[in-house]
């Protein structure tokens, strides 16, 4: 790969996501060099993904160009790549535009979905962790609504209109309030020759709580919240299959649905040469110390989503979300630095901020680690803290003007179908 | 087609382009039932392709869904289909979703991309005519410098800072002068590693002048405007071939260029049923008196790009642009009432309001039928004129947002690559 030659030590981070943004900003104005690889030209802002799927906003406006944010930094250089094996042994990564030497590797691929193994899940449903899947879900709800006025079948409109989250996490319960607020705000108005109450939304929790890790208020005033949207909330239920019409459980519930959102779990995005099962954890996250090594490496390292940082208070590692993948990010590259000066590097520390989702119109919920509230203030703070946390001027005032208008008028404008066909759009 | 009946007449709307929008909107509070078929369930405002190709702007914010632009009128129908052809016997349109008969018909279908028979250049190059085919010429103009980056060839690397526009009138100016800012502005901070000065941009006019069509003095100041932003200017020269890697023309001239876009012809979408020849004009648009009245039928039009309405002072039909298409619908509605009610029609005539092109920041043509005007104070008017033609409140809102920081800040932040694969996309 064609990378200019320095004096400096070279670190190659894998992935621009909030992991691998957030350690290149903070190396990139000292004495090394970085190389930041990425397979998309842009950081992907996930939280908001689900705005996307459902007309609430453009996909330019929560992704930001990589190299626009670290573009003041003579050291920095970013390459669109396709990694597709680290070989440990000659310190080199292999990708589709030629190898690369580091000095240093951190990993911070992220993560991507997990259909525990079944093919025919993975098939049928769909994801929403990349802008192009959330924009072909845009795609798929609103086709499915054109193609119900076309039906005369009844049974074929009803499962044209029903629309199935499978996982009661943040990302499911978002998608699903939004979708809510779609049936009630939009769909009459643009469908008047269809009954869109027959729309059914329905999420489904293999547990008995919707947004375990949060606080028990949360997890019920959430469930709460959906059901007065309208959202059918069905728990202690766990989906075992789809064959692109019908829903199997492992109860004697099924579902006849055109869509189904898998939103279900994730997994370490691991990669060839650092994928061997005794450097894996649950969840397929790689291994690390406190200091984000890989087991028995001294320069190569993982963070964020993919990492696995085994502590007393976290048994299976830190929690799959921006602020761990941030804080890590933002640590491991003084400790780098400490590592090229032969200085002792700082154990990290998870820093727990709080968690929040959003369920609607003045329906949020929000834990602090002193105190929890829920509600419309709880709503106003989650959309403060997603306009602080994303990165760029212009991004945030878009996404402002978009909010702003979509609450005043009730209303989502961004309802392109763009899709050319009907394909269907992978990790 | 799934619509239902009434005792109105019913009047079938093909395209939801500024000619058939402007129609149904006349109509929609009349006691007509209207029927209005498109491929999109968006109406695109073609003239800000150029900035959504050129990182500008959001391609969500130059479209707005059909559906919303006519949500309040009761007798009105959308439905997203293919047109097949048009049954003139039996008064009944073929599409994808079943046929649909109609009392009164309106041909909207626009234009599109007009090769002049050469299937050379139309495989190997974009166009720029539709939401996914900006998209996707955004996506390989990005793409292109990242290659440049990873190349050591020279040759390559050259053609893929290359290129060639074919074709000077207000897309290919337009496109131009956008990619020039984006050169000066854009590339030099975002591709450290990659000596920028040597991307070329060249637009390339077959007769002796750009913007043919306005002033003169238009004409030779967007000129002026393009080579002081290091546009090359290539005037009297056609381009006969392009194999994906060489561009020849009518003389010795030519070109390594890894990008070229066509913007040198439209014609008319004609529809199966209606594309006899003796039906059809120049440009392959369907011959329609004032009326707008296809001839020898009483109760089919067509309206538009694809209408040619030959008049003493438009020989060859009205220039295929927003204003005659708006007009024109408007004034149909009208005519389809009195038709119903028997009464006369009233010719359409023309009512020139000017024509514009913006070239960069600050500079811009404008010729209005009394005088004409060039420079900041035309590039005000030209937003400004843009602005208000877009449909929607929010639209306008995120394009003013965008334009006010682009503008402040030298810069266009909508650079995401975003298509999956490196495929074409056609009309």
């Amino acid at each position: 790969m064609n990378i200019p030659k320095t004096s400096y030590p070279r670190i190659v981070i894998i992935g621009g996501g909030f992991a691998g943004v957030s350690l290149a900003k903070k190396l990139s104005k000292q004495e090394v060099q970085v190389v930041l690889l990425d397979k998309n030209n842009y950081h992907t802002f996930q939280p908001l993904l689900y705005q996307v799927s459902t007309g609430g906003l453009e996909p330019d406006s929560i992704a930001y160009p990589i190299r626009k944010i670290l573009k003041d930094f003579p050291n920095f250089h970013f390459r669109l790549a396709n990694v597709d094996a680290i070989d440990t042994a000659s310190n080199k990564v292999k990708t589709n535009i030629g190898d690369l030497k580091f000095d240093y590797l951190v990993v911070a691929s992220g993560s991507k979905t997990n259909y525990f193994g079944n093919k025919e899940i993975e098939k049928h449903s769909m994801a929403m962790k990349t802008i192009p899947q959330s924009l072909n879900l845009r795609s798929l709800i609103l086709e499915n609504f054109e193609e119900a006025l076309l039906t005369s079948d009844l049974n074929e409109r009803n499962a044209l209109m029903n629309f199935l989250i499978v996982g009661g996490g943040p990302t499911g319960v978002e998608l699903a309030g939004a979708l809510a607020e779609i049936k009630k705000g939009i769909l009459p108005k643009d469908y008047p020759d269809l009954d869109t109450r027959l729309a059914q939304i329905n999420i489904i929790q293999s547990s008995g709580c919707l947004l375990k890790g949060m606080s028990d208020k949360a997890s019920a005033k959430a469930e709460d919240f959906l059901e007065k949207l309208g959202v059918h909330v069905w728990k202690n239920i766990r989906v075992t299959g789809y064959d692109g019409e019908t829903v199997t459980t492992n109860s004697d519930l099924t579902f006849k649905a055109a869509t189904v959102v898998w939103a279900a779990g994730v997994k370490g995005a691991t990669i060839k040469g650092l994928d061997a099962s005794d450097f894996v954890n649950r969840g397929n996250r790689l291994l690390v110390n406190t200091f984000s090594q890989i087991k028995e490496f001294n320069h190569i390292f993982a963070i964020g989503d993919v990492a696995s940082m085994v502590t007393e208070t976290c048994p299976h590692g830190h929690p799959m979300m921006a602020q761990p993948a941030i804080q890590q990010g933002d640590l491991l590259g003084d400790n780098i630095l400490k590592l090229i000066e032969n200085k002792p590097m700082i154990p990290f520390e998870y820093n727990d901020k709080g968690s929040m989702a959003t369920v609607g119109r003045n329906k949020a919920v929000v834990d602090l680690p002193s105190f929890n509230f829920q509600g419309i203030f709880a709503w106003f703070v989650w959309m403060f803290i997603h306009l602080f946390f994303l990165i760029g001027f212009r991004n945030r005032m878009v996404v402002f003007v978009n909010w702003v208008y979509n609450y005043v008028r009730f209303d989502r404008e961004a309802r392109l179908i763009i899709r050319p066909f009907k394909n269907k759009v992978k990790d």
